[in-house]
């Protein structure tokens, strides 16, 4: 349906730019489809055809913002790659506006897709690191088992349980799962 | 502020009464706040005063219905109890009802105590879990672990990474916490 470079494309950028810029200006809770839809230059039917409404539309502007900009660093080892990668996901992660894009991510997104791009773009990172560790010679977990024991308990006290949020908690589940 | 058996405790009794009522009868997507405060024989101002918006009262609804109805099944050694409850968490929260009520309760939880909520009803009954194996004498974790090593997991995976999710993976979360 969209396609990249063509208007479909065009509007999005658009449209996202104006919730980012509206948002900066004038906070989350102040968000309305016609202001978005007036900054964008797009009509609010364009956007409740295209988003459904603006759950959704703040749930794919969510997504974006939690895409990755950078490789993760390399260390020269997996524990200390793994180490720095869980620390910086738990602090942008446990950040207030991570903690907002989390949940905006997850209340807009009736299918679960958007969900699915946060953590598959945590998988991606995580892919990154143990390919790295693989080509150096260093025995690596598989990815599904680094999102159970470091990504995930992260993600469910950010959500589900205050407290022992701190760089040391995220380098104990990479040890523990090192081993 | 709530007096237990006075009306405050009877106000929210009736309206989380007719909340179900209503998602039963007309599902979900049908409910507002004038026809809950109907069918509660309260004023819509009752509900709006008591709880913000249609969001925070279907969150402590969910919660509510989140808590859990009876202690943790006894099958007479920890790893057997911890692979049951794991199980049947799994079974219930990754259910339709249990992800629209987990949905619930994250949403309309401006302060997370509803979210807190949620993680203190697991981490209890895998209290009753740990407290019978340490008087039957075998070595316990700390709740904190299991919560990390098996909760964590599966509600990571509920919320944001489809698949994966049947007993077979309940119980080897369970084992590898275990070892």
């Amino acid at each position: 349906m969209v396609r990249p470079g063509g208007r479909s494309a065009r509007v999005q950028e658009a449209v996202h730019a104006a919730v980012r810029e509206l948002e900066a200006e004038s906070g989350r809770e102040a968000l309305t489809v016609p202001q978005i839809a007036a900054r964008a230059g797009v009509t609010p039917s364009t956007i409740y055809r295209r988003w459904g409404d603006l759950r959704e539309l703040l749930s794919d502007v969510a997504v974006e913002r939690l895409r990755p900009e950078v490789p993760p660093e390399n260390r020269g080892g997996l524990e200390a790659d793994l180490e720095a990668w869980a620390e910086q996901f738990l602090d942008e992660m446990s950040s207030p506006p991570g903690r907002a894009y989390i949940r905006d991510a997850l209340l807009g997104d009736p299918d679960g897709s958007n969900a699915g791009q946060c953590s598959a773009y945590a998988a991606d990172q995580i892919d990154v690191i143990l390919g790295r560790a693989a080509e150096r010679g260093e025995p690596v977990p598989d990815v599904e088992r680094v999102l159970d024991g470091v990504v995930a308990p992260m993600m469910y006290r950010i959500l589900f349980r205050p407290g022992l949020l701190d760089p040391a908690y995220a380098r104990r589940l990479v040890d523990d799962l090192l081993g």
